[in-house]
């Protein structure tokens, strides 16, 4: 199958977006009853995660807990001056691969897919693809 | 195929239990001689790595390291205390693809697969799926 | 496809390759024109990540980064003295999948892949597996 693509809109420095309903759309609209779908995010400040989709307090923890682990106050060559955000993204990773059974995808019951705003407010985008048999 | 379940008992908060041969066992029971094998862990406090399977010590570092990186003491909103363990989640990560080549996985010489228990002790569960050709 | 294998000699410690190029050049080899390029790094003191590949600062940035991370201090078991790198192979992972389209990568526009050293100098291998339509 094609990339689809999911368009998200950040409105902090770091936000974490669920995007859960939208890989699952994509999932049904692919008729594929059983396989791997996986999430790509193309962007370098910016990544990809699986977490808790009940208390939203997680999230910001996420967030506080990276901003506590990343050091905004290194020697950093890069001019921009979102090293930190460079650093965030490797560390998450900007892929996941979650399987398909019955055209749904399979998640524990805890768990929900979070794009990850790292140098935001921005417009970003996350492909999805799936591959499997109808 | 459909995935496979791994039933893990952990017995401490932190730890890293070798699931290398279980996951072997699902490759070879599945004929396929060559693809992919997924392993995914359905969990938000806890993980999945690839990472030295000769002296133990490597695992207890890992989690020193961690506990060292990732601070206890942050003003926390999730209100059951277990923060530290989401985040090493999302650091590490919930998901692993490995080769399959004549019907075994190809690590590489020093490797081995661990499920990461963060906030144990738990009964936990590790999905495994293998796709490619019989 | 059986996995190719790209071959990296290292000169640093801590070291940041661009192996964009070469992972493009088995795609087109492969004659998959839509699918999955998965890399993998079978060593544990290694690891592979997608990050700018426009300033080269990032790739020391991402380096100076995880060295204030990842404690040299701590109290480790593991007598060969390279448990930090271990860890930040843990950190940032061993594998990445990449989507192919028209017989290229799709990487976002300031996304490379990155072989990264952690442990070196030495002679390392990345695994390269093509997955897909001809």
């Amino acid at each position: 199958m094609t990339p689809s693509t999911i368009n998200v809109r950040t409105s902090k420095k770091n936000q974490l977006i669920d995007i859960t309903s939208e890989v699952e759309s994509i999932v049904r609209s692919s008729k594929i009853s059983g396989g791997v779908c996986y999430v790509y995010v193309p962007h370098t400040t910016a990544a990809v995660t699986i977490n808790e989709n009940a208390d939203p307090d997680v999230r910001d923890d996420i967030i506080k807990g990276l901003e506590a682990i990343v050091p905004y106050d290194l020697d950093y060559d890069h001019a921009e001056g979102n090293s930190p955000a460079h650093i965030k993204s490797s560390i998450i990773g900007i892929t996941e691969s979650v399987f398909i059974e019955n055209s749904s995808l399979v998640l524990g019951t805890w768990q929900g897919i979070y794009f990850c705003e790292f140098d935001g407010p921005r417009a970003r985008k996350v492909y999805v693809k799936v591959v499997g048999r109808s």
